[in-house]
């Protein structure tokens, strides 16, 4: 959290804890969004331009921050004119300045995994990317962005990356965890393969409008119970990325995972060694323990933690098996934690806190020191 | 493991471990299943008995063990004429006598669950009730049962645990954790009533036929995601039977884990704790933290473990927080685990032991001393 409620339209800004040391911060989720569909418009050929506003389409968006609701999005971030998370100048003055921001890697998903029509789909995914690249990654340095892909055609959306991957502001391709299918699925290859042709990561973000039931069990009755299925979503997916064996084809495709949470991952690390020593034979493109894929592959954003309380993180930590897998993150927007103090794991040491608020991203988006 | 492979038709009886405390040992995972579906014929009303014949009906359980694969069961439990776990007199020489069991709970599902006609599934789980009580419960004092129901129609499950719930070698009622929807669901609350009025346990067992995609995101490619996903599965059920508040509304019902393993549960009481604190007005009759309502109701099977190695099964059961939700079983005649020490965490204190062996089954159960 960087701001905080004082009053009505008072803000306070939090800055960088004075005890984090000097490295280069980067941010890991930071979320962007248009300030209506109308600020698409302009990206979207005629074509998609008419039938956006002839079908009366408002927001392909899921409402992540109703105004009466202020808790959804940290106070003092929603601009006039639009959702939080719209505004440049707010997020340079709220997040990238006060807490000395190296590089934030932003998110902007928009929606466009929901859409039926593919080729909708298609001609959305590419305004949310030019519409990013011209309004915020071209203009504040400091950004990174995401490329938003049609997964619903994946030649296209592999066209796509062919596209705007070259570009440098881009650093990893989006994908919903409620996807249509097991990310592992070759289905997607096309997609990853043109991610590692342009040096991407893979990021799986806590979302999707797929239309799957959000438990392997069906519908459930509640927020509360959707929300906390996010992490079984997680788990499926890392499953089908290390069986189908992703990280073998593709070495060189980091994959993150955002606001999945962590704690989760020792248990799953333990329950999918067990049994791929029984099973390997179905899988013998794993040729690893299927927790060394995922230490050397997988990443995770750090934000929301999942953990009780700080003082069991360093377990978690040490149960992860690594101190080269989570980033630090604010989730900007979001309201996610109280307390800066909260965004670093207690009781580091120097370099592995170093890694957790920068270099593990330097060398997972190949940022480079420039 | 009771029985270790040493030649063709050979077998090994492991016995109790000689350092174990003088406990009445309650095994809480037995499996037993009928030779063949004939065996249930009598048991069916000539309809029914009459439709399985006439459409060639050979099994309803999948095919747990193939006979060329021999670790899919324990060597040595496989008669002459029929499947593993089939036999009574081999599970008294292999498992009972060597184990000095005071108590067995056993499992037969016999795929009543996959039964897409309503009628057809309520015989049949009549039948598998009314065969497993004349052929093993009431002739070997040791075991006792579990009801088999056809949740397919819950009015008419809770008229079978009305009929036989009364019957004291009847300690649960069985259901899938691969249901047709998610088991807090208001739809089987009356077969979690009329278990409640017996005195029943509810056991969610690892397995379920009901045809949801057995991932949260579609169906997945191997056998190996699908066994691993398993764990998804009881997480999403626990997550729905606490927030519809099954264990608030049938406070006498103890839920009774199978084969679920349990390193998964601490972070999932975790995210479930900290995000019912916001989110607590969708679900008010959740008026403690989940994790306490969990510690309270939920009971767990131990095997098959799923630790990475025994010496770190101490720290999942401190980060559990109870030495009252484990409980011992063998999983006969699976083939789980390879050395009778590994049926129990080491370097548990006596008294947690005792209640890991037997005393916390002969609560959940109420076996009374007799």
């Amino acid at each position: 959290m960087v701001v905080e409620l004082l009053g009505a339209g008072e803000a306070r800004v939090y800055a960088r804890p004075a005890d984090w040391p000097d490295v280069a911060l980067v941010d890991t989720d930071v979320h962007i969004t248009p300030r209506s569909i109308d600020a698409l418009a302009g990206f979207l050929p005629a074509r998609w331009r008419d039938y956006v506003r002839e079908s009366g389409v408002q927001s392909l968006e899921s409402d992540l921050y109703p105004p009466r609701s202020p808790l959804s999005a940290m106070p003092g971030t929603r601009p006039e004119d639009g959702p939080p998370g719209s505004d440049l100048d707010l997020l340079r003055a709220q997040l990238l300045d006060p807490w000395r921001t190296r590089i934030a890697v932003t998110h902007c998903v928009y929606g466009v995994d929901g859409i039926h029509n593919p080729d909708w789909a298609v001609a959305m995914a590419r305004a949310v990317n030019d519409w990013q690249h011209a309004e915020w990654l071209a203009v504040e340095p400091r950004l990174r962005g995401s490329v938003v892909v049609a997964a619903q055609d994946p030649a296209r959306a592999a066209d796509e990356i062919d596209r705007v991957g070259p570009l440098p502001e881009f650093v990893q391709v989006l994908m919903p965890v409620r996807a249509r299918a097991p990310l592992g699925s070759r289905t997607f290859w096309p997609i990853y393969e043109a991610a590692q042709r342009h040096g991407l990561a893979l990021a799986v973000y806590a979302g999707g409008a797929a239309g799957n039931p959000v438990t392997p069990v069906g519908a459930p009755s509640y927020y509360l119970e959707e929300y906390v299925g996010l992490a079984q979503a997680f788990q499926a997916q890392v499953v089908s990325l290390v069986c189908e064996g992703v990280p073998v084809r593709f070495p060189r495709l980091p994959i993150v995972l955002v606001e999945s949470g962590f704690t989760w991952l020792p248990a799953l690390m333990w329950r999918l060694d067990k049994n791929w020593k029984g099973l390997r034979r179905e899988v013998p493109w794993v040729d690893r323990l299927p927790s060394e894929v995922i230490r050397a592959s997988v990443r995770l954003t750090a934000q929301p933690i999942d953990a009780p309380d700080p003082a069991r993180l360093g377990d978690v930590l040490d149960r992860l098996g690594s101190d080269r897998m989570l980033m630090f993150a604010t989730d900007y927007p979001h309201h996610q934690f109280d307390d800066p103090a909260l965004a670093a794991p207690a009781d580091l040491p120097p370099d592995a806190m170093a890694r957790f608020l920068g270099g593990t991203a330097h060398e997972t988006y190949r940022l480079g020191e420039g």
